[in-house]
This record gives structure tokens, sequence and C-alpha cells, in this order.
């Protein structure tokens, strides 16, 4: 195998696919990257078995041949050469050999044999969406925070792409909140399935300026993200969602325009003072103008500040201030729009004009 | 107590404050902060027993009083109020409370006769030096490098104030490596003290834009570091510094001079695989002109990496990629000293001009 290739391109795909590469103890292999040649173009490739992560990079002179070597050692190592050089990779046996006019390095690899496959999606029977690659990542942002790491309960550590009305919406929930996004308004094919929360931090870890559209392929155990240079495929969580459009409350009588900078400033400082008592605040709202966010006393003190706005309903509601923040903070208008009934039924958040993103908190007993 | 005070300057003071401020399980109140008002001047005060800061603060309009409250949980909340607010801050009994005209907040605090006595330092016996700020700050990174964490040896985890042939110097070593930098070169006083390491980092912690001197003064066991409204006292080592002078080689008769950038490079690449031998890499001189970085040959492979210098002599000696990197940052000029003899006396290196700085490593076995 040879490869001859500018220090910039190869470090740049290096780095996109040796994040993944964090072998276990039991399959060492898996700290590797697996580097093909095939007629000037280099695949490289890494799994960690649940995910695997593809970098195509086009190389102008090159002989064919596979290996694996440690990739982070590899992406380390090409990073800290200089910039501008042309890198020389060849191989003999196991043993891959770094060099320009300067520096010359031996790695030990090992052969490619002992890689795990890679599983490849079926095209033909796959459900394929095209999206714009900062809607997409904006919209993963809003409904990850809501997502679990409870393993216990798998469907809810990923994030559900699910169709209805002809529409693509996403959602995750712990079962403390919930949060759902609309993704695409119009589609034609229908998908149930729920990928895992940490392939789509790492489709939004590898996302780099490069690319303008994702497309997403999704068949019966798999999802593939498509952008740039990059392909990462994941396995499904195989288990069923729950039924979360009923838990969005339809019902809910007490409604307050917030401006979301002042509430996010509030809920702080009542968070301040609510550490020892598990987080937990009160939102009141007082007819006719105010919103007032509380701690309850404890031995820190106690703490209460006011909003200006308008209210129709006075009523009150006990809240974990950190899943308040991480609501206000996936909202992102100036304005939002908070709505609750009694004591029982979950809080609203949305922005005050832009509905397609919903977020719900259970309240906290009081 | 009352205090009328802005926004930004009692979050400013807090945050220097109260970053030392936290107390062990055994002594609470460490985790506050003394707040003494007395004729429109309030100080603010922490300590962790080994040093304490004081802030000086002035306010317009104040009464006289004294209280402790927790210090993070002010800093914390005084800094999330909006910018511009002038907020007001009074004591009824051991509670404080701070308004501003939306927000209110009780702080549960505790009287100020159990807050440890702060030392003060006796002026009259003093030794005091005044040093320009950037100085300061560039000098006391320089040194801070080669000091240990070892607290079995406390001469070694601390930074040596000496004065010697009318010069002051500050050196540091843990005993593997010895940092050394003239501070002042002419003086008219004598000391010989110990700084904790800990208490320096504290300093460069709170030093901020706003002061351009600062002033040491030393007696027989504190010293205290004054700059813009900050004082920071701390109790000096009670042990003897090693002589290091006779630690720095006179006879190294190995001499090249090369590029920082590139030797930094070039060890870094050598380091990622050295990592399973402890770091251990290879600096070698081939006359005329040569100046090798290798690692030793290991279950990763082997590196060696090569640069143009002037070389006096060929040598070799064995030493630990960490401390080399630490020096190389710790130097400035582009260019460097790299001057050894054999594989028992230390490495010396400098800067290629200025001389004011010493950093010499033990090489290791071989």
């Amino acid at each position: 195998m040879k490869i001859k290739v500018a220090q910039e391109k190869l470090s740049h795909a290096l780095n996109n696919v040796s994040r993944v590469a964090v072998g276990k103890a039991t399959l060492p292999i898996l700290n590797n990257v697996l580097i093909r040649v095939d007629k000037k173009k280099v695949s490289l490739i890494t799994t960690n078995l649940d995910l695997a992560v593809v970098d195509y990079l086009p190389v102008s002179s090159s002989e064919d041949g596979v290996i694996t070597v440690p990739a982070k050692l590899l992406a380390e190592f090409i990073s800290n050469l200089p910039k501008g050089e042309t890198i020389e990779i060849s191989t003999k046996d196991t043993k891959l050999t770094v060099s320009t006019k300067k520096y010359s390095s031996t790695i030990n690899g090992t052969i490619a044999d002992d890689f795990p496959e890679i599983p490849e999606l079926n095209e033909k029977n796959a459900v394929i969406y095209k999206l714009n690659i900062d809607d997409f990542k904006s919209s993963m942002a809003k409904v990850l925070v809501a997502s679990s790491n409870d393993l216990s309960r798998p469907a809810l550590t990923g994030v559900y792409f699910n169709t209805y009305d002809s529409k693509l919406a996403i959602s995750a929930t712990d079962g403390y909140r919930l949060a759902e996004k609309l993704l695409i308004n119009k589609v034609e094919s229908e998908v149930k399935a729920i990928v895992p929360s940490s392939s789509i931090q790492e489709v939004l870890r590898s996302i780099n300026d490069d690319a303008e559209e994702i497309e997403i392929a999704f068949n019966e155990d798999l999802v593939r993200f498509r952008f740039g240079e990059i392909e990462i495929i994941s396995k499904l969580i195989d288990a069923s969602f729950p039924d979360y459009q009923k838990l969005i409350p339809k019902n809910n009588n007490i409604n307050a325009v917030i401006n979301r900078e002042e509430l996010i400033r509030i809920t702080k400082l009542a968070a301040l003072f609510s550490k020892s008592i598990g987080g937990s605040i009160v939102c009141e709202t007082i007819k006719p103008d105010s919103f007032l966010v509380k701690s309850i006393a404890n031995e820190f003190g106690e703490n209460d500040s006011r909003l200006d706005t308008t209210v129709n309903i006075s009523g009150k509601i006990n809240l974990n201030s950190r899943f308040v923040l991480d609501a206000l903070n996936a909202l992102d208008e100036d304005e939002i729009t908070f709505n609750f009934s009694d004591h029982i039924a979950p809080v609203l958040l949305q922005n005050k004009k832009d509905k397609t993103y919903t977020h719900i908190i259970m309240p906290l007993n009081s």
C-alpha cells in the first residue's frame, strides 16, 4: 500500500474518524483505524461496534492495500507534522511507515482481517431524507437535551424519528421531560426508528463547515448519515418509544408570555439557593402582571425574583430548576410561552411564534 | 451594616476572593467571605488558613458592620444580577439581604467572631520589593513549572526567593529538573524565603489588567503580595531549599543552537511513541549539522526526526520528553541553546540571547 497526501487533508480525515476508536480491553483492535486504498480512493474506517465512521479521502497517487494501525497515535502524529508538507505512507507486512523529508516513523499495525465487519445499509429498501445541515444541527440539539442516559430503559436513550400526518418529527424523553421538534413538514415515506443519542452526538461532532446537506437513510435496523466525505452508520435501538403525543398537555389554562433571557436569569438565581434541596424551585403567576421564581427557604437562605408579564390566572407549580434552564436554552426566540394548569399536568414551554418545538416538564410534588 | 454598590464592582471583588473559600468539612466557615464595612471602606476577606485574600472595595454609601456569608453563593448570585444595577446589601443579626428593584434574597450567614484571624505583616522589619506586574507574571510561570507537588518534601513545593551578588533570583526544583530566573538585577536588602507554589498560583490567578505594579513584602514567616485593590498574605514554607547553584553544570561541552518551535514539534512526535515507556526519548547530536530526537523502539513502533543545526561534538542523552517540552515552553526566544556532556551531567537549556533564565534537566539512565 502506498499513499501520497497533503498533511492537512489526512490530518482532518484522521481527526474525524479517530474519536470513536476507543477500544475495550477485550477488543483492542477497536483502537485502530482501518486504512483501505482502492484505485486512488482511500477509506479511513473506525468503529465501536455500535457505530462506524467512514471518511473518504481522494489522493493523487496510490497503490492499493489495506492495514489497521492505532488511530489516535496516527492522528496525533500526523497533526503534529508541519502544515503544507506532502506525506508518504507505505506499508510492509503489518508495519506502516510515515515519512516526509525530515521525519520518519514506523507504526506497528495489525492485519485488516481481524477488524470487525462494517455493516452496510442496503439502499434498495431504505427510506431516505435530505436536510439542510444547519437545520439538522439545531433541531437535534433541541431534543437531545431531554434524552436519558439510563441504559435500563433503552428507548429513552435515543432520539425517535417518527412520521405522522405526512410530517417527520424527532423527539426524546427521559421520563421527566419531553422535547419534540418538527424536522420536515411534508414527507412521502414513513419511518419509526430510535437512533442512539450517542450516535447523533457523534454525527454533530463530525459535522464541519464543508457540508451543506445531510442525507439520513433508514432501513430495518440501521441508520446512515452522509455529509461531505463522511458516512456514519449506526445500529438502531430495538425498543418501543412511548406514545408521547398523549403526554403533551392540551388543556393547560394558565398562560404567561415571558422574556426568555430574564427568565433564565431569575431561574439561575433561584437555582443557586435550591442546590441542597435537589434544585426544586417554585414558578408562580400573580394576576394581572407578575411572574415569580422563588427558591424554597432552606439552610442557605431564600430568594425571590419577579418579572413583568401579562398573566390570565394566578397559580403556581414546583419544577426542577435544571430542567427549566435546559428548556429555556433549547428555545431560541426572545419571548416564550409558559403554560401550565395545576400540580399534576406538565408545563408546556414553546417559542412565542414558531410552534414547531415543544418542550414539556413534569412538575415536582409540592 | 449597609452598603450601596454597583453590580460590576461587587461582582469583580467577590470573584477575586471567593476562589480560596473552599471550606474543609471540619471548618465550614472557610467557605465564607468576611465582609467588613468601616467608614465607607468595604473589605472582603477569605482564607484557607495557608493564605488570605483581601479585596478593598470603595463604596459611596455605607453603615459600618461585619458579617460572614457563603462566598461562592454570594459571588454567583451577584454575578447573575443584571449589569448596571445598584445593589443594596444590609444585615440583620446573621442574615444578609441583597436587593435590587426586582430581586431580593436573604442569605444565612454566621457571626464574624468565628472567622479565623487574618495574619498581618509587620511592615517595620519587612523586606519590600516592587516589580512590573508583567515581568512578575512571566518570571513566575517560568519557574513554577519545575516545582513539585510532593508534600513529603515541603521545600520543593515552593518557589525560592533568594538574593546573591546583590541580585534577587527565584528558583524551583522537583529533584528531576530545576529552573532559575533572575528577578531583579540590583537589590539593597536580602531575602531567603520559600513561598508556596499554590500561593504564587493564587496571586497569578488574581492579577487582572488594572494593576501595573506588584509589591512583595517578606518578614520572618509571611509574604504579602499587593497589587491593585488586592492583598494576598501567605505563610512561608519553613524548610531549607537545596543549595541549587552547585547543580547547574559549568563544564558541559556539547553545544547545539536549535530552533525552539522545531524542537517542540519533533519532541512531541517522539513523545507520542514513548508513552508506554515513561516518556523516555533520545536526543542526539551528529557532527557537523544534525540534531536528532528519537523514541526508543517499543510496542507502538519507532520514530526519528532530524533538525538542521550546527553541532561541535557528537553525543547523545536520554531525557523525559515531558520535561523537555516544559522547558521549551518556558523558554521564549526563537533560538535556544541545548548544552550537555555525558550520561550523568544535567542538560542545560537557555535562550540564545537572554541568559537570565536557566533550566536544567537530569538525564534518564540509558
